[in-house]
């Protein structure tokens, strides 16, 4: 069976697991603190023109969130996201749990819109009541979004614009962010993120990695103690060294971005097919996912022969269903997809 | 100046004071545990013809929800509101504060549709990825509304039979219950209430009394341990026979009914006044809040005179405002409001 | 029957009642924002020395000490108490449903020890492991304590330099706080406390108030959106005229200090008494709560004519009970209890 | 440098990493719903005898511990754990975090005693009080404790009868549960644990995993809905696979005990020549971990050599340090130690 319900199906580049074998025996201490955590920040530093940032590694995406949006936040405050946030929709409400309120605004695609914002804060500020609201204090993200559809530099530097005037965080959510680095239709390089961002994560686990998103604070003394923030959240790997060796491996030679890239060729020739056999668009994307408005007999039949993702319900008779890429595509495997589809 | 911003803006009823005054010296134990609360349990629970409930003392609606909700949730369920829920929009996050997430559905009138809910459970848990997400765990709706609008009999049952298939609490906020019971266009009596819905609360600081809200737990053993809850909520006042007595006047001789029906008369009134003298209501309700559309200068100049309150923008040059009633509205107020207008 | 259980047994003080009846029509903001609180507020800001504090009005003794320490403290830290501290034995977890540890040390007669603080504190930062722990972020302590002890003046400043050399704030819960002003043992006054606190509350719930407590910021900014924070905690009362009128009578004349002394002198009688029938003490106190070792037969006895508190197991024939007056206590209560015992 | 400060200094067993790369370019659905998960289970079942038990994997221990206590805790609960209990001390306040007070009783060699726990519930409910403190909803152990000493099956039956007795479950943390099974001394199978606890891990991230515990819950429906716990709490890894195929290379062919087993034959020796050598033993233990009363001049002069862990201050010029050996450890590493001490 071919699956392609996702961009974490597989395991780790080989690279990966090649310097895991190597450094297996070495000991190191833990809790992020060995020297392959320290070359890995260095590195990522370097990717991102930010030698003031400071660097944490945490083991998956919704863990992340939480903790970094906690973080973030006085216990009165709630973060902003668009209503298909992933932090919104599909985290089990994770940020609730922290006691944060998720603040959700209409979405464009899957994206959160600048004059949105804008008009949310201002329309907060001149109600009487506002104090007696969750007062805005962060504002949620993600790129690649989570309808695979990017934003232009222009659409960041306006939200970060935003942020900045009412002295609130921008954080976006990057855990298909090498997906949205390499894609042919956009303009937002590592550095641009780096700059309009306060805090951002670089996605592993969905690009290469066994497991493993990589936390980058722009802003010095963001987040004081976050440290212990993340023990608190349960977040911090005793052996930290797992995903240092991980992302010192994916950011060096430009790795995270040679791999990324793979994903959307092959999305690329996956939206030709798709086209050729006149498959209907839900959403045609310039990244890793694609989603497809199928005929529920249709998705039957095809289930026999390959696996996709249920997106949501487009009509009684009718869904939408995601193909994803990944790092570990194969042409074989899109040459199986022309052949079936 | 007079006030017409909301229906909390005198002291209590009369008699409320006096038994105060008559009691003051008696020595009672503590935390609801004395003979004015269980008096006043009683006289409830036959008021709402369900002898089976239990009836606990709350000081305040923020704190009376944010309570009823966490006792009624496990840790990761989330509750069904209207987006204009008390608890959705102006309790400054005090659920999520709890851990949990507020699952807003669009309203009509201020109103929860039972359809709404239908919907939002049967495509919840079609959803294959449902148990990444927040379970519903309990339905919240406000009787009457932030709308001042009401549910009538069959849309309360409804709303149960939907939350009953599902296995989940409806739970009733009923902050300014007296006004929904007494309106003249409703056909909910107080045992229908507690007929329909697992907990609701009777509010007492809205209509008549200093400050709290009693809730009714209709069902048994639905909350464990309450009293427990209460008290870590740092929801359990230590003086409990204040509030007992407080409610025990108030389910004397219908007084409750009585007062309630005193904010419906002199809203009647206000209404007629108002299309009088051609004003534009935003929403005509059934009970003691009315939304008027009024011009930003019509309130500048209203306001060197009366006070009353924003709602909401209306348009760059208008405003919503509300007029409310309460049991002690006097004809004096109305007649004043009539000249000034 | 008599009780002599707690200090919350009766209402609230004559002069309360008369004023909230005389205001009772008044219309007036909620929330706290009327001219009684504000009055109130001056007059505790008079009497405190301290016309830089901001005051705020909350209805009970836990809602309180949650809500402040949990403004207080940043989402990773944790607050200092003894183990006898109300927040860390008797709030049925108040403290730890905001996400906060209750970090205990041993008590000396309820108290908390500026010696053991400091130690604590500094084998704290000793421990290489210390940011995998719970970051201590405020002291908690009580005055008078859960034991009727009391603070000397140097006591209160060794605790005060050491907070302020860890740079934490102290804060202290003063439910009894007009019984420790007002013993016969005491060098501290309401100053002295405002000056050595960063936040403290005075009690009116136990001191002649129906209900509430007004808690005072003695250092400015010190919390941003305490407001928000209070309505989030379910701490905000609609009428908050109801706390304010009563504080502003409390204040007016010196009338706190006055009712609380009646406590302290029933109490020297009570004292008295006990010594006189050669029962044992567990604890003789400075205030208005006195511990008694007594035979469980004996409570038997008594327990048909007086009401008094449980307190702890002695041995198995032994109970330690709690004997409390208070501002209400009159010398019939006393003689009584004189003729009983 | 040699490092004997903890057991998780290395990579993992050479079979696991064998295993992933093995299995690198496989497809199977994420979030543990894969045939390697499955198998794992099926192994561990079969190994603590226990078929009708559910396993979940969770990526570390902090993580798991905090996210069973919740799951198994009613919102007004607490958990009682010794004083020395990892959750307790050393995991930054998860616990609380998550709303719930940690109890803490007195601890025998890192041990909670039986009759401590049933004096300290027997007194709880006795206490005219109860309802106004947090009531335990369940008790923590670890096994090993994190003095390194072990339960005797004894012991654990005691436990276990007195949670059962009160209705509370009784929760294992195993973190180092191999070096607790492997021990010379010990009478305790996995299938005991399985049969006296409601609720235990194996841990692995310190007994040759690259990270990952397999959390097993012995009762049936004892949690609902954990899955959405899991996610809820960040803790659901979404290659899911990477958990399931380490514990199901450590569960094949009892390479768990095998590799636990080398830890506590490093130890025997390392305690040997720790006596040989006439150091002081602060505590002697039966595992991998012991624990050594040093001048602080030793320690200086040892570090220039070899690394190892502060435990505690023992006096001012003496520390309690510890040594670590684990399923890693070699005979090149204990004859280094021989040499160097």
């Amino acid at each position: 069976m071919r699956f392609f319900d996702s961009d974490y199906l597989e395991g780790a580049h080989p690279a990966i697991l090649q310097k895991l074998m190597e450094t297996n025996f070495e000991q190191t201490p833990g809790y992020g603190c060995d020297k392959y955590c320290d070359s890995a920040k260095e590195k990522i530093k370097a990717a991102c023109k930010a030698p003031q940032a400071q660097i944490y590694f945490i083991s998956g995406g919704t863990q992340t969130n939480a903790t970094v949006v906690d973080a973030l936040l006085a216990s009165y405050q709630g973060v902003i996201a668009a209503q298909t946030g992933h932090i919104a929709a599909h985290e089990a409400g994770a940020v609730e749990f922290c006691g944060h309120k998720v603040i959700t605004l209409p979405q464009q695609q899957g994206k959160l819109n600048a004059t949105d914002v804008q008009d949310y804060l201002e329309t907060f500020y001149a109600d009487e009541n506002w104090e007696h609201m969750v007062i805005p204090g962060a504002v949620y993200i993600s790129h690649p979004t989570e309808w695979g559809t990017l934003y232009t530099k222009e659409e960041l530097k306006n939200l970060s614009e935003i942020c900045h005037k009412y002295d609130i965080p921008l954080f976006l959510d990057g855990a298909r962010l090498g997906y949205g680095l390499t894609s042919d239709d956009t303009d937002v390089t590592l550095p641009d993120i780096a700059k309009y961002c306060d805090v951002f994560y670089i996605g592993g686990t969905k690009v290469g990695a066994l497991f493993g998103e990589a936390v980058v604070i722009t802003k010095e003394n963001l987040i004081p103690h976050f440290f212990t923030t993340i023990k608190q959240h349960g977040a911090l790997l005793a052996k930290g060294r797992i995903l240092g060796i991980q992302f010192d491996v994916l950011f060096t030679d430009d790795l995270y971005l040679k791999i990324s890239r793979n994903a959307i060729e092959k999305a690329n020739r996956l939206k030709e097919i798709f086209h050729k056999k006149n498959y209907k668009f839900y959403m045609e994307t310039p990244t890793n996912q694609q989603f497809i408005v199928m005929s529920n007999d249709k998705i039957k039949e095809l289930k026999q022969k390959i696996s996709f993702g249920f997106w949501e319900k487009y009509d009684d008779t009718h869904t939408v269903v995601r193909f994803a890429t990944s790092w570990a595509t194969t042409d074989e495997a899109i040459n199986e997809l022309d052949t079936i589809l």
